[in-house]
């Protein structure tokens, strides 16, 4: 599938790596995509990327990443995703499937980083409000970038992740990407005001992260 | 141990009629302990209370509970907690070890009720900062009250409860009761600002018991 990935990062990076492996044909979305020399936070620059996924994988900018995407996946960080989707364009993103796994971290205060979400700020649900007829589905937000892609290096795989959002068909289509990844435990939430729900858990993930001094770690919902 | 209970709802029942079984000497305080017949959310009345527990139970004022306590349990909503402690006196909560238990539910929107906890409004701090000699431990806000006492009914009781606290010592004496109630995965978060993870987990809880349908599940942290 033709996937666009808004955003470079090491979550873009990981994502896109993972779904070039599993064969689709995935561009990540850059405001500047001349500047592949520039070291990435945690990861390599865009640069090491196109040549570990053997250029199978191309950067682009954020409009050509939305244009070219059947399925889009918002890998910004959650205080300029709608920025950067109205760069994008509101054309090119028209009514796809939209994989939403930002949150909104402030590093301005030293660490731990602050989880600023809230039942009156949420990521999921400004998109979907300044994007209506897009199919947003929150996903992935709730765990580091090289769980997302490999649930069984934590646990074996035994653990739980959540989709969020209003379309029942895109969180279909969202679970078998899930299942591709490995995933064995995807837990529906509901509509997309359910998203408050792992978005403020973010601000459990970092503080569960400082007392197991691991990133490699997940929940899982016993029931 | 003499046990005070600040609160007389769900929570203060629960907790209380575990500490009655297991031998503690227990109270319960609530503003007006002559309104034994008031219907309770969830469970019976104060009366009924007495009667389950053979009136090994006693309730009575904030101030009386608060100053029979060795150890204090807050057990009142997060957004009147802190007047709860003021009522019961700085002087009978002293330097006591205090559980805190509460969550800041706003039930004003309908359902489901909306966690207002935030980086700038945690219960736990709140009350830490009004009553700095307190040895504040947050403790069980993440679950329901019948599986705080029995988390042998979730799913064996293979799940994980969480401490914050300024004081070691007091978590290593909360971390006894909760051993003595069957826990068994006891992470311990780190200092009271910690206590900001829980507390916003809360906005997930609500979702993830609106998704499954019941009250009677619990996270476990795989790592």
């Amino acid at each position: 599938m033709k996937i666009g990935i808004i955003g470079s990062g090491v979550v873009a990076q990981t994502l896109g790596a993972k779904l070039i492996e599993l064969g689709h044909d995935v561009v990540l979305g850059t405001r500047d995509p001349q500047k592949l020399d520039e070291k990435k936070n945690m990861t390599g620059t865009l640069r090491e990327w196109l040549q570990q996924n053997q250029n199978k994988g191309k950067v682009v900018t954020f409009p050509q990443a939305a244009a070219h995407g059947e399925l889009l996946i918002n890998a910004t960080a959650g205080g300029i995703s709608v920025e950067a989707l109205k760069i994008a364009g509101a054309d090119n993103v028209g009514s796809k499937v939209l994989i939403d796994t930002a949150n909104i971290l402030d590093f301005s205060k030293g660490m731990p980083p602050r989880a600023l979400a809230s039942q009156d700020n949420c990521v999921a649900e400004t998109i979907q409000t300044a994007f209506p007829n897009l199919k947003v589905v929150k996903c992935f937000n709730t765990i580091g970038a090289p769980v997302m892609v490999n649930p069984k290096a934590v646990g074996g795989g035994d653990h739980t992740i959540f989709v969020s959002g209003n379309d029942s068909v895109a969180k279909a289509q969202v679970s078998e990407i899930l299942k591709s990844f490995g995933w064995t435990d995807i837990l529906d939430l509901g509509d997309i005001s359910s998203a408050r729900g792992p978005e403020m858990y973010m601000a459990m993930w970092i503080r569960l992260w400082g007392a197991t001094q691991t990133g490699m770690l997940n929940i899982k919902v016993v029931r």
